[in-house]
């Protein structure tokens, strides 16, 4: 690469774009660790990006209708975190930079979105922010059509790599975007031919520019390192009127000895390469040093957005007071008021009426009164939309011509789905929630921990929850899920007996803001078992007294979702040969973790036999049985020892041993 | 769809596939569940391929050398079972279809490969059998490569839906099969344009053709219905020299009134819908009946290999004695004598060197000592060959002038990448192991899920296994997924803690014959803990003393991996105050687990203080720490609560509290 040449042509994007590099090698060797060659790459597209096209002021780095900054090659942090501090961003002074990849800095080896707030997402894991991406333009849409593109009218911008585009996310994120005709979404491939390993080609020959051609993407291929061609490519980009790909032909760590090498990949760390480096760029300041022209020239692209910022807010102050504080609301992830009104009279009218339903209908009839009053709640199903009742009588469907429609038909793309609903989530402003099979938490698996990791409170509706489902057999029937799940921090997982504890489980779910729940639903008919109705959410609590034993409790029964109604019959077989029995049922293990151990051993005293009953593996729930005062001798566990089968459900309930009798055999074995 | 047309241009077809139709009918009416309309789809395209094409023999569905046929789309399973039964193979009498989807039926809702011989693969998770084929098509060009094609030439063929196409790790299948030219793989997409929440095009638009296309593939678009079409195609696909996708537009649920509708994706119950699709087929027999002349047909076409099974024979037995018995060897999936041998050497050798190496640099070296002596191993990365150390000197790389090659760069694919290590494993004849970063067992966890489920031997290597990999963050450092591979059923989850306990997760993970396993493996040097060799290998015992106390035991503590050499020194500080501490490690909880209580009770008995170790989080040590003999009040857990953060390794086991120190303090406080 002709670096002088480069530089001559375009020397005041030159200084800039070298800024970027100069401080990507110094963190990085300050840290002697992280990735010098992306961020060295990419720097010319990243600072045409700033200075002519993103709608940002690094004064308000909240600003709703700021336009997103997605760095989906996340091990490229260094660009962002270098962007931030050059534009002015207050969160980032230079001593976060010093400080990169260090105990305590926001400078987190990947981009993390709760460290600052100008990280819109957190990155790392390859595809996830070009998923999230599709989740933000989507968010975009939906608030503009509702609150008028006055207020809400920004573009998506995303840097994707050759990684995010071999993981098989971004395939269900550009079909999403093509089909949605997502067109204020921008994706920039840096396309450098190298990964880890060494040269793209010895892994993948995909031709990319067709690829996104057949889901329906406009497709540029440019010149990355030519700040003209960046900056028209940006403007057709704009009015493509489709997603658009901008292939970016990159030199990985630009300027280095390792320039187009995977060693240019890592971290470059040697001082006389930098030093080569830099004098090569005609770049003479210490490290972390920025000459005072170039961070002025910098801070100038980070204040560009002022009065836009300010003409934003005079348009928003013009909006009814009802509205503004709607939309404030929503930014802020508060619930509305009547959420808990609608939730009890629903409780209360179900504890009289005694349906006999599937946990995942109690879902619908749940959402029937909620999404009529909480306008931001977004729905969607993997392909599975009459299987997960996830789709309301007023939401409308999503689509082109129906940027109003609040459920997604998101195809079978689970993967996709959950971590386009991240993006939705971290836009703010809606409220995400879809289903699919519980077993195809697998699938969705590493943007569901993202969700708890970037503590979005996305909602993942999981219906077919365990052998219950019949006879789909094995490959659809979770029997790990749960703790699967149970492991994962910062997730709550609920699993209802009944439609009380269904509408319980989506007031707390919805109340959430900094954690993502999972709903675990049976497929089939369940009881309702709470059938005297109080206003309290008894579920709030994690565990609770169902049924408490009549004469000297002898016996406690824990249980969740459909087998709560097993260990009531259990209950009554026991009780009736005079062994009092209390049932216990558990909607939430992390709520009632969180609970004073006055209230934990209110709910499980010392002293009972103690048995356990889920449909799934025992793992997680010796802390219930032989933990929290329980002892060895006295516990068991009536659920899954291995995989299921494939017959109807009442029979594998019956050849697994998960019935009343046997529990009732166990625990008459144990007193 | 002009029923009569068709039937008149090719009676002797048509009534073949009416088999299929029929029999389809009659089974998801029998079971009152199942999915009939795709079989009823596809059963032309399917009658064509087994009637002149797949390489078969009904009465040997083991014969090492037949092609190949993979249902992706899992739940038209009645296809695959009607075909099964009709060309005769012994496992699938009419009985077996009578009982589709009950309890110890072969004929499970979705196809599941252990319970019938000529069940290639486990399908219904979509997109896995098109992955799983990426795999089955390379390990025939690597046993085609070290054995000749007198023993092994063969084709893939797949059937793959919407579906299938959607989940994105159908772009991984199809990237990498495009990348490896892997020319006798041939997948039929069913073109049906309709999922279950309606047409396609609710969900996608991708122009499928064309995405194929962009991955290398030789494309062809056909009519589904025609017979003479879909020979030809084949025909063709066979002669591209690339991999090769026909795209057969078809009609789901042909002939019924559910006909290209959602409905008839699901169960076709209704007796004067069924009665008047049969009608409209001219068939008259009754229910799971074929008449005699139809039957013979097919049988006919079930016996069609077996000269062709005769000429294999003749040419399998024309090879050496040995290479015979190396072929059968390897097919059965029996490690060589050698294997224990190789192991012990290097465990001695290093139980005196005492290196103090990272367990992923352990298992290079045990890869090196193994891989000269078992052919049948393949290794591979998902772009982290350098961090996951699984390319040993002599295994040369897979590619398409070198099928020989035993190393698969998998690109940033861990989701294909695990798919297609079933494939192979499935396939029989090699041993496929490859790696990526523990955290993206995520990615890989659909898969990691059905090896598990279908009794592959896949070996996982998972590196970087806990906050131990320092600054990359928590989007890199596992907390949970120790637990939720220890949630899993038939999964042996190793954790060793120094060379001579990898060596021997080695040989203990290679000699499964059903159960695949994962090694999980530090970034960070550990010392060698194992200095006293011994012959044996203790880690089959999953659990055992690695230092016992001196004088009265107060304390045990249980340990894995990394934190076995933090337990020893927190040991070695209780030792120093006269408290008697035992050390155990456990390598494998699922081995201890399968010991008999007496053994059990000999590493963990009952009465002193016992603190577990691990740099995850708790969930399923309370098993060990309150089962087994131990109490509440006497045990506690040192390990990670939540997610970790970016920073040196030391510093984040320093602030996680997950010292020496901390441990000692732990037992001190129960004691």
């Amino acid at each position: 690469m002709d670096i002088d040449a480069l530089r001559s042509a375009h020397p005041e994007h030159w200084s800039k774009a070298t800024a970027i590099r100069a401080l990507t090698l110094d963190a990085v060797a300050a840290a002697n660790s992280g990735h010098s060659g992306m961020p060295m790459g990419m720097a010319d597209v990243a600072t045409v990006l700033f200075e002519k096209h993103l709608k940002f002021d690094a004064s308000q780095p909240n600003w709703p209708d700021r336009d997103r900054f997605i760095l989906s090659a996340g091990h490229g942090s260094m660009l962002l975190y270098s962007l931030l501090h050059l534009t002015g961003y207050e969160q980032f002074p230079i001593e976060e930079l010093r400080n990169f990849r260090q105990w305590g800095a926001r400078t987190a080896g990947h981009p993390e979105n709760f460290l600052a707030d100008a990280i819109e997402t957190t990155t790392g894991p390859l595809g996830q922010g070009l998923a999230n991406s599709v989740g933000f333009a989507m968010a975009e849409e939906m608030l503009r059509a509702q609150f008028s593109k006055k207020v809400v009218d920004h573009h998506t911008y995303v840097i994707a790599g050759d990684g995010c585009l071999m993981e098989g996310v971004s395939q269900e994120a550009i079909a999403l975007a093509g089909r949605h005709e997502l067109s204020k979404l921008i994706v920039f491939w840096d396309n450098n031919n190298i990964t880890i390993d060494g040269t793209v080609d010895l892994s993948d020959r995909t031709d990319q520019p067709l690829r996104f051609k057949a889901a329906g993407w406009h497709v540029q291929e440019i010149d990355g390192h030519d700040p003209e061609a960046i900056d028209a490519a940006i403007t057709a980009a704009k009015n493509a009127g489709k997603p658009s790909m901008i292939a970016c032909k990159t030199h990985i760590a630009l300027g280095h000895a390792a320039q187009d090498t995977s060693k240019g990949h890592g971290a470059l760390t040697n001082p006389d390469q930098m030093a080569a480096a830099k004098a090569a760029y005609g770049w003479t300041s210490g490290a972390f040093e920025v000459p005072a022209d170039v961070k002025s020239a910098w801070e100038a692209i980070g204040a560009r957005g002022a009065s836009e910022y300010t003409a934003w807010q005079e348009r928003f102050a013009a909006l009814s007071e009802r509205r503004q504080g709607e939309f404030n609301r929503r930014l802020a992830g508060e619930v509305p008021n009547k959420l808990a009104a609608v939730v009890r009279a629903l409780k209360k009218q179900v504890s009289e009426s005694q349906p006999n339903v599937a946990t995942r209908k109690a879902s619908e009839m749940a959402l029937e009164v909620i999404n009529p009053v909480m306008d931001e709640t977004v729905g969607g199903s993997a392909d599975l939309t009459g299987s997960n009742n996830t789709l309301t009588a007023d939401l409308g469907v999503f689509d082109v011509d129906n940027r109003k429609g609040r459920f997604v038909h998101w195809g079978i793309r689970e993967h996709g789905m959950a971590s386009a609903m991240n993006g939705m989530a971290l836009h703010g402003g809606l409220k995400p929630y879809s289903g699919t099979f519980m077993c195809f938490t697998d699938y969705a698996r590493p943007a569901m921990r993202l969700s708890a990791l970037m503590r979005t409170s996305t909602i993942y509706v999981m219906t077919h929850d365990s052998i219950g489902l019949g006879e789909d057999g094995p490959t659809h029937q979770p029997v790990e899920h749960l703790a699967m799940l149970r492991a994962t921090p910062n997730m709550l997982v609920f699993r209802p007996a009944d439609v009380v504890e269904t509408a319980e489980a989506w007031e707390l779910a919805l109340s959430q803001t900094g954690t993502p729940s999972t709903l675990s639903l049976t497929r089939q008919n369940v009881p309702t078992l709470r059938t005297d109705h109080k206003n309290k959410n008894l579920s709030a609590q994690g565990a609770y007294v169902m049924a408490d034993a009549t004469g000297k409790r002898q016996a406690i029964l824990l249980a969740t979702g459909s087998e709560v109604a097993i260990a009531m019959d259990a209950r009554a077989l026991l009780e009736a040969e005079g062994i009092g029995t209390r049932v216990v049922s558990m909607p939430c293990w992390e709520l009632f973790e969180a609970q004073d151990e006055a209230i934990r051993k209110r709910v499980l005293p010392a002293g009972p036999v103690r048995v356990a009953v889920e449909a799934g593996v025992r793992l997680g729930w010796d802390k219930w049985l032989m933990g929290e005062r329980g002892r060895e001798a006295k516990s068991a566990f009536v659920g899954m020892e291995g995989f299921g089968a494939s017959a109807p459900a009442e029979t594998l309930y019956e050849k697994f041993g998960i019935t009343a009798e046997a529990i009732a055999e166990k625990v008459k074995a144990l007193l």
